[in-house]
């Protein structure tokens, strides 16, 4: 039995083609590397719903905790808009993060030179840019008690959710964060509301205390999270890592995934602690949404999908040059020009389809 | 006794630099216009802590209570950083913002023609860029209780902050923001996270039932904040007026003035309910922060606070053709080319300063 074991969840909308292209690269891994990967597939999000009644089985979650490596396609749709919060296509996400206890949202933001030009900010703003996102994954407000809708006994409503972090789970986090700018340009920039919130200031000083006892070689800064939207919008070229808590994450990790101007192309990876076998539980996911207006057309990138395997290569299975062939493909095929429809500028060039994407990227291996 | 009375509170910083000016501009009105405004100057921010060992005294607060409308500089700097959190100078801000109930915080994010060039986004992306931007500004996590830090009892410490809105805290807001949008494009944005806080879920239902019951004749969409922050990047020309909570707008209407690139020129109004004299209570002030670092050098540019007293001609004192009178100025000395240290190209062009710059704006008067 191989003891690379995946479980691939392609869940909604464009999700399902782009995890088709995914595919075609692990199989060529087994039939030209004779690395074979244990797939198994399963359903999440509104797939999950219509076959289930909820957004994740008790199963799939099972299923999620004894494999080495999970790879998520997107979750929702506006058909599912009218569920009920807790049936909610992200509420199984949600739970993949929270019960595999995956921390470390690591989402890179970075500009491919040959598609600089997509970018809505000057070339010069963007070029070359390479941050990389830490994003705290699994606390913070989305998972806060008390929360929750109830009547103020007056004729109105009251809607509350709980910002809540802990030592612990700010330390954690934090040394995932320095531990990655050692690998890079070592600087990391810590992002909170420390001026107007309490959970920000103790944000701000278990980083600084991690910081102190375990890392004093590594640069850190502070830096209020509206500051840090608006710097990134002005110079992104002056971070290197950024670590910040879930909500903000969310927001700034998708802002400066915009800043790239190709959003299909971007992956993420999810981290947990480190398990038995020396690698941390994972989840590998495209930074871009389930895209339903394109669904099923063969227009989707699956670019971010395919990186966010590599990504899965490097951090779950310690197979960096995998990993690195896998992206230099990407690259080699970008280089040649192929565009999906995302990518097209006025110059009149035809769009690859998805498929015929996910072919050249495997011809290019 | 003249009935329009303005409190000045410089604060901190560049705050002291840039209210000078309008004080010229007041002037100016007083002698040229017969506009006679009684005008007082008290201390905000760090500048009251010094003075009074805390960053808003009573007797400060009750005279903002008092007056037609109150003109602020800006709070902060480095040497309080280390301050104990309830006496930080922004808490005399949130203080002031609190206890006048200045709900309706209105952030216009414009590009002036003149200055496009100054974004880090591109010409065709920011040209013309009209957004404005309304966020609540006396609830949510700002001010939610339970807060603070404590003891976990285990060695480690948690830090909590309370997410809270009520039924009527969201509708106010959203009518402002559909007033404006009458008097605009006619189109509101709604942002909050609604797939994940139940409290955006409240707000979604709030603001779409005030939509519904009370302004059908405007257009009304809703998008995720995060997904709102990537729109801002890549196309901020879509939106008109874009209503959202105190947190989100803090982080989203920095990233929109960002985005115009001339941070030095952007106003704001923070409206109250109307007050018996049929006008709000209202609180002005420019966007940008205390610059500590250019503080006391001539370098700030003046604009911003001389517009945030135009909006005051416009929304406390209903004074429509002298805020235009001051804004077609302020147009003018910009198109002749007269530029602050924080507007200036590579075209070598000398700088003016703060003095020179609102003695300018006051000529062109
Ligand atoms: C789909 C949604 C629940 C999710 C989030 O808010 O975390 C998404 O926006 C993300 O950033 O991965
Ligand atoms: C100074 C600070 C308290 C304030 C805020 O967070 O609201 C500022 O960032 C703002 O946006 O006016």
């Amino acid at each position: 039995m191989p003891n690379h074991s995946i479980l691939i969840l392609p869940g909604d909308g464009i999700g399902p083609e782009v995890m088709a292209e995914v595919r075609k690269v692990i199989n060529w891994f087994a039939t030209h590397r004779n690395l074979s990967f244990d797939v198994t597939e399963d359903l999440v999000g509104g797939a999950a719903y219509d076959a289930h009644g909820k957004p994740l089985s008790d199963e799939t979650m099972a299923h999620a905790q004894a494999v080495d490596a999970v790879l998520l396609g997107a979750v929702g749709g506006p058909k599912y808009d009218d569920l009920d919060f807790s049936l909610k296509p992200e509420r199984g996400l949600l739970r993949l993060r929270k019960e595999m206890d995956l921390f470390a949202n690591l989402r890179p933001a970075q500009c491919f030179d040959a598609l600089a030009g997509f970018s809505s900010l000057k070339p010069e703003i963007v070029s070359g840019l390479d941050i990389m996102i830490v994003r705290e994954l699994t606390s913070g407000i989305y998972f806060g008690e008390p929360r929750g809708i109830h009547d103020d006994g007056d004729g109105g409503r009251v809607g509350i959710n709980t910002q809540r972090y802990t030592t612990e789970e700010i330390r954690r986090v934090a040394r995932a964060a320095f531990d990655l700018a050692r690998k890079r340009d070592n600087r990391v920039c810590s992002m909170e509301k420390a001026n107007v919130m309490e959970s920000g200031i103790l944000w701000r000083e278990e980083v600084s205390w991690v910081h102190e006892h375990e890392y004093p070689d590594v640069a850190l800064t502070h830096m209020y999270a509206d500051a840090g939207a608006m710097q990134l919008v002005r110079n992104p070229k002056q971070f290197d890592v950024i670590v910040t808590d879930n909500l903000f994450g969310d927001l700034l990790s998708d802002a400066a995934a915009m800043l790239t101007g190709s959003l299909g192309m971007l992956p993420s990876a999810s981290l947990g602690a480190i398990a038995r076998n020396g690698l941390p539980k994972a989840l590998y996911e495209p930074v871009h949404g389930s895209a339903p207006d394109i669904a099923g057309q063969g227009k989707a990138n699956p670019i971010a999908c395919i990186l966010s395997f590599a990504m899965a290569l490097r951090y779950s299975f310690d197979l960096g040059a995998e990993a690195d062939l896998v992206e230099g493909a990407v690259e080699a095929v970008l280089a040649r020009g192929l565009r999906t429809a995302d990518l097209l500028g006025e110059d009149g060039t035809e769009p690859v389809t998805t498929s015929e994407m996910g072919d050249a990227i495997v011809a290019a291996l």
